[in-house]
C-alpha cells in the first residue's frame, strides 16, 4: 500500500533517500542570471546516480516494500530515467528487476539499467505495449509492478523540493519539466505547504503538449509527442499527477525544441555539466518570461544528464 | 604563515572547506569495471562549485587570512582552474581577487573567474611572466601573494582524499593526474597516514613528463609540454610537490594524448558527466597497467569537469 504525496510523506521519504544518497547541489550561476535578468540558480539532479531525479523515488518505493515483495521481483515499463532509477533502486536493496523496454529502445539507457543488474526485455512496440506486457509479467509472476507516477516515487522524488528549500528559503520561482509530472507535483507539494507565495511553472515542449493542454484545460488530453526532448515526451498525460498539478501549479510554459537546443548549449557551456533536453527547457522557459522575473530567485529544476553523445555533438558543435 | 601538510592539518582544513560545500560523490561504474577487470570509483570533483577540485585549497587558504590581510586583496597567477578557485574563494569570502594571465589565455575560464567577481589582468606571454606580474603587483599592494603548490592548498584539497577512504576503507589503489601536484600530494599524504598499503599512483602526458621525470629521477628536471591536457601540462616542476611526491607516490605513469582523448569520450559516455583531459588521463593509465588490478578497488580522481567546447565536440564525434 502506497503512501498518498503529501509534504509529511515526503519528509518521511527523504529519510529513505538518504540512506543511498546524498542531496544535490543549488548552484548560483552569474553567466545565467545576467541572462535572464534574475537570480538563478540550478538544481543539480543530474548529480545524482542515474544522472537524474526520479532515482529518488524509486529509491523510496523500494525501500517500502516487504521482504516477500522484494524477493518477488519488481515489474516497470520505461524507455529512459525511469527505468534506470528502478534498476538502481533494485539493486540497492537487493533484489530483481525486470524492465520491459519497447522494440528499438535507446541502447545507451538499456545498457546502463543492465550495468546496475536489471533484466531488460524487449516487447511492444511503444511504451503503452512495454507496458501492458510488464503488468502481464508482474501478474503471472506475483511480482511488483510499478507505474510511473506511483505516489512512493512522488513521495521520494520530493526530497529534492526539500532541498531547494532549505538551501534558498527565499526562492521565488521554481521552474520543473514535466514528463509524467513526479516531479512537478512532488515540487508543488512541498512549495505550496511551506510557502505558497512560491510560485511553480510547469514547461514542457510544443512538440509534445499533452500534459500541458490537460493542466490548461483541466481535463486528460492526448496530443501530438514529436519532440527531441525524451524527458518531457508524454502523449498521454496522467490523472493522478494532474489532479495535484490542478491544484497546486501556477503557469504551463511550452517551448519549441529549437529553443530547448539553444539552452541547451548555453547551459552546458555556462555550468560544464551534461544537461538533458528536458532540463535545457526550464532555461527556455525562463528566458521566454524573464520580464517577470526581474531580481528574483529562480531555481531551474535541472532534472537529468542523460543526452546522447549525438545529440550533444548537434548542439555545440 | 601557512600550515605544513599533514593529515592532521588536512583533517582541520576539512572544517573550512565544509563550510562552503559539500563532499562529492565517488561512484561505482560497473561498465567501466568490465573494461579494467577491476572494481572501478570515480571521485567526481567536477561536481564541486568551479567543476574542479582545486576551489577546496582556495576556500582553505582563503578561510585562514586576516581581515587585514582579506582587505589587501590576493594575487595570484593562472591559465585555469586554479584561479578560478582563488576566485571563487574570493567570493565567498568576500574579498577582492587579482588574477594575471598571459596574454590569450583561454576566454571561457577567464569568463568564470571574472563570473565570481575576480579583476582579470592579462600581464605576460606566458604563465611565468604572468606569475612574475602576479608576484610584483603583491608587493606594490601590500597583497597576499598565492601560489600554486601553497601548503594550505594542498591541506584544502586533502579533503577529497578523507572523502575517497571514507566512503570506500578498502581502497586498493588512488590515481590521480599531476599538474603542480597538490591533488597527488594531498592524497598521498592521506592514504599513508591511514593505510600504507594504498597504492598512489601519479599520472602525466606523455607530452608533458616534467613531473615525472624529476620524481623518477629524484631532481627537478624541466621538460616539453605539448599535451592537450591543461590539467597536466606542466613544464616545470616544484620542489615542494616533489618532495611529498618522492616520499610518498608508489608509481608514476605516463599516458600519450591520443589514450587520453580516447579515455575522455569513455568516461563521458559511460558517466554522463563532462571531463576534462587530465581526468581522463587516470583511466588511460589504469587501461595500460590494469593486469596489475585485478579484482582490486580502484578509484580515479576526476579531477575536474573543464574541458572545452571545441576538444569536446571532437573527442565525441
Amino acid at each position: 500500500m502506497q503512501q498518498k504525496a503529501t509534504i509529511k510523506n515526503i519528509i518521511k521519504a527523504s529519510k529513505n533517500v538518504y540512506q543511498h544518497m546524498s542531496p544535490t547541489p543549488l548552484r548560483h550561476y552569474q553567466q545565467l542570471s545576467d541572462l535572464i535578468g534574475a537570480h538563478v540558480w540550478l538544481k543539480h539532479e543530474n548529480h545524482n546516480p542515474t544522472c537524474a531525479f526520479k532515482v529518488r523515488g524509486g529509491i523510496n518505493l523500494v525501500s517500502q516494500l516487504s521482504t516477500q515483495q522484494k524477493n518477488a521481483g519488481l515489474y516497470t515499463a520505461s524507455t529512459g530515467n525511469h527505468g534506470q532509477s528502478i534498476a538502481y533502486a533494485a539493486k540497492v536493496h537487493n533484489c530483481k528487476a525486470f524492465i520491459y523496454v519497447p522494440i528499438g529502445a535507446n541502447t545507451g539507457k538499456v545498457a546502463a539499467m543492465e550495468s546496475n543488474g536489471a533484466k531488460v526485455i524487449y516487447d511492444g512496440n511503444n511504451f503503452d505495449e512495454a507496458r501492458a506486457a510488464a503488468l502481464m509479467a508482474s501478474q503471472e509472476n506475483n511480482g511488483v509492478f510499478i507505474g510511473p507516477t506511483d505516489e512512493d516515487l512522488i513521495n521520494g522524488v520530493g526530497s529534492y523540493a526539500l532541498e531547494i528549500i532549505n538551501d534558498l528559503p527565499d526562492v521565488d520561482v521554481i521552474i520543473v519539466p514535466v514528463g509524467a509530472g513526479s516531479g512537478i507535483c512532488a515540487t508543488s507539494i512541498v512549495a505550496k505547504a511551506i510557502n505558497p507565495k512560491i510560485r511553480i511553472i510547469g514547461v514542457q515542449s510544443a512538440q509534445a503538449p499533452a500534459q500541458q493542454l490537460s493542466w490548461f484545460n483541466q481535463q486528460l488530453i492526448e496530443a501530438d509527442n514529436t519532440t527531441i526532448a525524451e524527458g518531457v515526451a508524454t502523449g498521454v498525460p496522467f490523472i493522478n499527477t494532474q489532479k495535484i498539478m490542478w491544484e497546486n501549479v501556477d503557469e504551463f510554459i511550452l517551448v519549441e525544441d529549437h529553443e530547448i537546443i539553444k539552452a541547451n548549449k548555453t547551459l552546458i557551456e555556462a555550468t560544464h555539466n551534461l544537461i538533458e533536453e528536458a532540463s535545457a527547457a526550464t532555461f527556455a522557459a525562463a528566458e521566454k518570461v524573464k520580464s517577470q522575473f526581474k531580481n528574483k530567485n529562480i531555481a531551474l529544476v535541472m532534472s537529468g544528464g542523460n543526452i546522447s553523445m549525438q545529440n550533444l555533438t548537434n548542439y555545440i558543435k
